[in-house]
């Protein structure tokens, strides 16, 4: 037996009894002939204790130690005179009697502390102790609460968690799929899911009624910070529900994890349409931890030989509370920040209004005081506000004034990590148009369903046409998202037709579930949230990396394993392949 | 609101209610001026009642159903005259005031009964009907409580499910890989992992203390009826333990499994060294629910001029209680079936120990009555009794002559499905010798620990090593399997060169974890149950695959979606491959 406890329990109720533990050497500190030893493990640290004068012997191997050696001791509980209130193992050490070296260790290439020394190559080199790091497996430890939550709660509700599987057919529609040679059907590829969607489907078809499933998609995609090629979803499906079904299902879920992971207790959560959240924020997945809405003004700011506002579409303004006192230097800032080529503005626009009620405005040429106050007084503006105006294009410009309101908010602390407010966002548009390639695209997927009074519209006005599609928002961040599907095999030729497809092409692709459509499909839909993005959340991290245990750089790599690499000529030979040069 | 209740629900109590259900049509009986439905969902079947006289119109639309279409109905529950015992709802019938169709069905290709006339075949290209079919949707459902029950008792006992990645690094040792090109790294290929054994390690490295995973596993192997490409496996790992805590919490585990799911209470696991099981059933996986083992002749055999005896190394023989009057039909069956090919006995030789006390034999022309007399007397046979006795090299002759007895027992009804016997199958040898290739292999994987006790050997007698390995066998399948795994970077190294790596391949393929084993590693082990055969025993299947929602066939096609299939050329230019012709 290598241990009777572990690092993180014992308590002073435990006084005097003989234990043995194992862990990591966290920390030595020497100190008038004594050995004092931090020892680690998942659980905690206790300290442990080598005295010089009662054993010389045992207090020379312990001088021996180094950081990170894996040792097992055995000894007998006493009280700390220099209690440690910050741990729960705090008023308790370790009077060591046995000192075992279970392996010894390297120095690391970094310290094993919650701040370390390393950069973000190194640890990810050296995952393996990274993840030593209580803050790193905390991240893991609430991914592992969270996962084990969602299936209580689902199974408490009747879904069954089925298994789809990660071989499946490539489909050319959405992003680019990882595909994987098959070696007994040559020349041949199986792809991995972008989603479970057509197979939960299949399973509603087959009379599954409920389905979920904690699993892991895949898409071949240009990364970034908080995109990796494989991701997980909490990915669920229901029969004979409508739209509120699943919405009060998942905010049930999302309230249930709040509580059961983190103590806290939510309010329902608001709604809000697309368009309404466009108008107001700027943005499908609005941050509501603060306001700062946006304010429409074209019509006040018109025919005033203002070139710029008289030829811009839309013209809009936010209010930030009490920052009239901005200084040259800070405005300079934020106009360099919207005109960053990612938001693309080509100037920002501010009216000071300062506390003695006098008004400045960088437009002041153009406009006098009392017009200026009556775009302030239409953004609520007090003395000491700060107005800043955008213009342009109307769905450009309310990009850029949502980066700005975001980057306000930040600056003004108004978003507060554990300050969660939750948002569903409903009616998003069926369909989304491409400019360049002048065509429609499911802005869901193919398979969302249009709402039934907008289904008249698919021929007149498909752009105008509104789908029982809903994304949950937290904190602006997009947990999840789903859709009332289409289950009427007519309604899903229109809309495959819409979206530019033969007969022959919809066959081909999507053959399968339209002919399980002919036998009896039952009314159906759900959601999908993203595990990575909603633990990222729960632990407050701004990147999804550092809440999955071995991650890939912004190159797709795992610089740890050295993945991917070339294969043998042999396995190359075995799957029909060649490389062609780049 | 599409239904107040599920079809597998409504009681006597629940009489006079007004209730609206939906559901597929199971079975029309027309009866008399009145119809009768069976209407189906995941939770049962209902009985919907129409009446010609009280409501001609909705009876008339009534008629106009076929099978497996989607309805929904809202009437009042009656009492039935004719009640069904068979099922919880067959005391009361629905007497419909309003029938809407939701979705009509075509005539299925086969019937969506219990046992169904469709073939294999058929079935599998309609999975999604097939699945529609209680037993098919029975065993996923049990797979789902499975799943969910380890997870509640690994979660109770402090293990982490931890997701490891789908994208990792090919290792040419083992089975061979699938392979996925990467786009971003032109001619790089990752590999889908064989299990996530060097990963699992590494986390205990990291400190996790415990992990498991209910994961995806992938091998590219030629498949037979119990073999899939993807497969599922329950993966544990634990630091700091030895042997006896990994089989304590695994026989914990599948003994709540058994009284959570089957509400079977087991008795604690026998243990049974390899060598053992296979000189008492001739295999490391003995279905231990008969006796019938093997007793060796060897001796009592040898020097009366038979030479096939006297020239085999082994002879064995096990007794069939009660089959001395098997016809000579049945023993020239017997005999066919070891000299089949895939057994490849070249013969089956017989003592038959008559209810009178006298012997009969295929070899009474060597061996008097009193000499075949020792041979029963050594296998405690009784009069009535038969004794089959088979000969050749040791290893080949107890597969052959365990396929005997597994035929025996099949035979004799000694193989119940509802019997559950479990054994832990221990101290494996670390190293297997193949004759063609000249070279040692790991029995079970690089990274197992040998027997201290034997680590000394490993240089004299690699052959005679016995590893901190163990099975745990069900009814004779293999369902987990583990061990104990070094720790120790010298010990590995050693264990690597005894595999016949340099130490740079070694590096090159296995670098990572090596590295690791520099900074701390603690002493840890685990094991894996395959989910796909844990569920099958559960369900009493002969083959994994009707656990699986959408398996694949003999060629590892998924013949419902038609994958694999062949890439566009744009796609492969993006991967930078071309295809050779096969």
């Amino acid at each position: 037996m290598y241990r009777t406890h572990t690092c993180g329990e014992l308590r002073l109720t435990d006084l005097n009894n003989n234990v043995t533990l194992a862990g990591w050497v966290q920390r030595i500190r020497k100190f008038g002939g004594m050995i004092f030893i931090d020892l680690r493990d998942r659980y905690g640290i206790t300290q442990l204790v080598f005295n010089q004068q009662t054993n010389a012997t045992l207090c020379e191997q312990a001088n021996g130690l180094g950081r990170e050696f894996v040792i097992q001791v055995s000894g007998t509980i006493a009280e700390r005179s220099n209690k440690n209130p910050n741990i729960p193992t705090g008023e308790i050490e370790i009077i060591v009697s046995e000192l075992k070296i279970l392996n010894p260790s390297e120095i690391p290439p970094f310290t094993i502390e919650d701040e370390t020394d390393g950069g973000d190559d190194i640890r990810m080199k050296y995952r393996y102790l990274d993840l030593r790091r209580t803050p790193v497996r905390a991240n893991l430890e609430l991914r592992h609460q969270i996962a084990f939550a969602t299936r209580a709660y689902l199974n408490n509700l009747n879904f069954l968690e089925v298994e789809t599987p990660v071989l499946v057919g490539s489909t050319p529609e959405g992003a680019r799929d990882f595909v994987v040679p098959s070696r007994m059907n040559p020349g041949e590829f199986y792809a991995l899911p972008q989603s479970p969607q057509t197979l939960k489907q299949l399973l509603m078809v087959s009379g599954f009624d409920r389905y979920f499933q904690i699993v892991k998609c895949f898409r071949d995609e240009d990364l970034r910070a908080d995109r990796q090629p494989e991701f997980t979803q909490i990915d669920c499906e229901m029969s004979f529900i409508e739209q509120e079904d699943i919405l009060n299902t998942f905010e049930g879920l999302t309230k249930y994890l709040f509580k059961t992971v983190k103590n806290i207790s939510l309010p329902d959560f608001p709604r809000m349409s697309y368009a309404e959240a466009m108008n107001r924020f700027g943005s499908d997945k609005p941050d509501i931890r603060f306001g700062m809405e946006f304010v429409e003004i074209k019509d006040l700011t018109t025919g005033k030989d203002f070139g710029v506002f008289d030829n811009a579409e839309y013209v809009a303004a936010i209010c930030a509370e009490n920052c009239a006192s901005y200084t040259r230097k800070q405005l300079d800032e934020l106009t360099n920040f919207v005109k960053r080529p990612q938001i693309g503005a080509s100037g920002l626009i501010y009216v000071r209004y300062e506390v003695d009620g006098s008004i400045k405005s960088s437009v002041d040429k153009f406009y006098t005081p009392e017009e200026l106050k009556t775009w302030l007084d239409r953004a609520n503006a007090k003395p000491g506000d700060l107005l800043f105006v955008l213009c342009g294009k109307r769905e450009k410009t309310q990009k850029q004034l949502c980066e700005l309101r975001l980057e306000m908010g930040s600056r003004l602390g108004f978003r507060k990590k554990d300050d969660y407010q939750c948002l569903w966002v409903v009616d998003f548009p069926l369909l989304e148009f491409d400019e360049e390639l002048n065509r429609y695209f499911a802005k869901h997927h193919p398979f969302t369903s249009p709402k039934p009074e907008d289904i008249s519209k698919m021929d007149s006005d498909p752009g105008a046409v509104r789908a029982n599609a809903y994304d949950l928002v937290i904190n602006g961040v997009e947990i999840g998202g789903g859709s009332i599907r289409i289950f009427d095999s007519e309604l899903q030729k229109k809309m495959f037709k819409l979206l530019g497809f033969s007969n022959e092409q919809a066959q081909a692709q999507f053959g399968f579930l339209m002919n399980a459509f002919q036998y009896g499909a039952p009314p159906h839909g759900g959601i999908a949230f993203g595990l990575d993005r909603l633990v990222s959340i729960f632990a407050g991290l701004d990147s999804i990396r550092d809440c999955i245990a071995f991650p890939k750089n912004n190159s797709g790599r795992d610089v740890m394993l050295d993945a991917p690499s070339q294969l043998s000529q042999e396995q190359l030979d075995e799957l029909y392949l060649k490389i062609k040069n780049s």
